[in-house]
């Protein structure tokens, strides 16, 4: 594979303090034309799933040889595995803690490694801190992958388990799908884990959540303003929305919540 | 006009979610060598007088042949237009939605387009999601307008009509000037929409606003701590602020609240 | 001292409003292969200590020759002068008002300057306005700097006086340190200004904060979730935390709360 340059990441960090400066420091001291672009670091404290759901749904829009970065990792320091995953011409770095489950559960010939915590010393990597290895291990080696000074097999073992994804995958049976809501955008949005293939056999489907029956819509732009609308976003799974208002605030609901699809009558 | 290979980014997405990010790697996608600069990704979710304040009156702190993306765009999806505008050697791109509006009025010379949407596919750009066109059309005409790869008059058509700005004009009488407060810094300064011009013939003016009467200074530290003042801020509009503290909470004012300014005894 | 092309900017502007946008525009302008990294913007509002804190902890992360800007200024516009510091092969450059006085006082062989402003004009820069040295005087300087157009004795006269830190130094006694909470992180650690060679002869060590006496581990999946615990973290100083949730919530500190380090039983 031929590495892009380019490096993603994507954590929990928040935006205060420097971690996350520290880490683009760490990677341009090793590799002056990396192009570093942060996918989001406001996922919730020390919930991998989020973090799992968006690179595995962004990874696409960067450039074949790409590093993605993501480090939800409240195991940091203990004994805890690091993976590397080369799939769809794609570098995945992440803490083997359920983050890239899901992905890794269906990313049909993808190579899964774990990082050989003894190839640190070989790439003139210094030991690392106890609590953040975004800054001493991830960023090094990423720096060094992005720059094509080294491959996963130099650095790691190939490995066929990984820890299972924290959330389950939806529950299909006929006519019916019942999944989670992962994540809530800016807007209040409420993004699904329901992958839209899963809803093709469903006629007039009605999204069914906090006792609310949603109907489906093409875009926000469709109902008056303060009307729900449940609609399959741009990356291709369910969301509920309240146009030009926070569906989060308007239904009460959270990351977490069940959301079921049936055929309306 | 020459091309600057720089692309700023204005949008109300907030922090959470990929959606910059993504952005961003359509656009090296497409261009390996843009710059992209987030102006602010905080605009208040879906009110586009903030976003085109903001860029108004920052783009000329850019290299001449930057692109300026502004997306705060509830209509997304729906058939509201696309604007491109050529500015004083800037490019502008922003749904057409009164974001741009007062921009424009004031843009002696500025040639302004409407985006054809046939054009995507000319420049091989995938038939765009209905909830996204910040990732699937913005970002990647952005990317080849700051390559270079095309200009205006190749992707979109002449049009001298826009969506009037939603915030009216400040009302000027004689000694007298009502305006409005446009948006709250992170310090709780009151930004205005009053162009200090408009100011100058006023003698000793003194800003009204909230039942105060507030001096002008030319800065935060001529006042003690505590204390209000009003000045002309350094993108030359008047701002009311509370110094080493908010004028925001201190007030109880936020955005959209009328400012007054008339001479002073 | 070769440039690395490299800028850092800490700041408290937060992220609402285009002003770390506009200061890039302007290093850019200056010095288009600029690669500017954001330290942080969510610096509490107008307190240096806690910028300083985190830049001298972390600006060996980056390249040597790196432009290090800090802007914490409740001064702009008066008379405060503009420090410039070269030390350990890396540029500092911050209001003088405290924000590097901790690191000053200890930086061994550093050549500290007072900006001279008359030599704006000699590099091209606009006078600048009151309210915004960050985007007038900071940005364009250090991208004079970084591009190597420039060095501190051209534009800045040499002084062996700063304004001294905001917050004490830790008060050593025998078996026994007490300093403060300087910042809490996104996860609600707290972290102090108590360095790690402080405790060296401190046997079984425990800190004492809010009432609370919190034994010393290595990291935070050493105890369970829930529990505090007391470690020396990845940047060398004293820290605080709940496994898996907030200390800063749990104990109800905040940054400037004292904390003491005295020997077990």
């Amino acid at each position: 594979m031929q590495p892009s340059g380019v490096i993603t990441i994507t954590t929990d960090f928040g935006h205060k303090g420097p971690f996350v400066g520290v880490m683009k420091g760490v990677i341009i001291s090793r590799f002056r034309d990396a192009k570093v672009i942060d996918l989001t670091h406001d996922i919730p404290a020390q919930w991998p799933p989020e973090a799992g759901f968006w690179v595995r749904r962004s990874y696409k829009y960067f450039p074949p040889g790409t590093v993605h970065l993501a480090i939800v990792d409240p195991g940091v320091g203990t004994e805890r595995d690091i993976l590397i995953a080369e799939y769809d011409q794609h570098y995945f770095m992440a803490p083997d803690n359920g983050l890239l489950g899901r992905m890794l559960d269906h990313a049909e010939g993808a190579a899964v490694y774990k990082l050989d915590m003894d190839a640190l010393q070989r790439l003139d990597i210094s030991p690392p801190s106890n609590t953040f290895h975004g800054r001493d291990v991830f960023a090094p080696i990423a720096a060094e992958l992005a720059a094509g000074n080294t491959t996963p097999v130099c650095i790691a073992s190939a490995t066929d388990t990984w820890t299972p994804a924290w959330v389950d995958e939806p529950e299909v049976t006929a006519g019916k799908v019942t999944g989670s809501i992962i994540t809530v955008d800016a807007f209040g949005n409420l993004i699904s884990n329901i992958d839209a293939p899963l809803l093709e056999n469903i006629r007039s489907p009605v999204a069914h959540i906090a006792g609310h029956d949603i109907p489906f819509r093409n875009t926000y732009g469709n109902v008056r303003p303060g009307e729900y609308l449940a609609l399959i976003n741009s990356f291709d799974v369910l969301e509920v929305a309240k146009a030009e208002s926070s569906a989060a605030e308007g239904l009460g609901v959270e990351r977490g919540a069940p959301v079921t699809v049936s055929a309306g009558s």
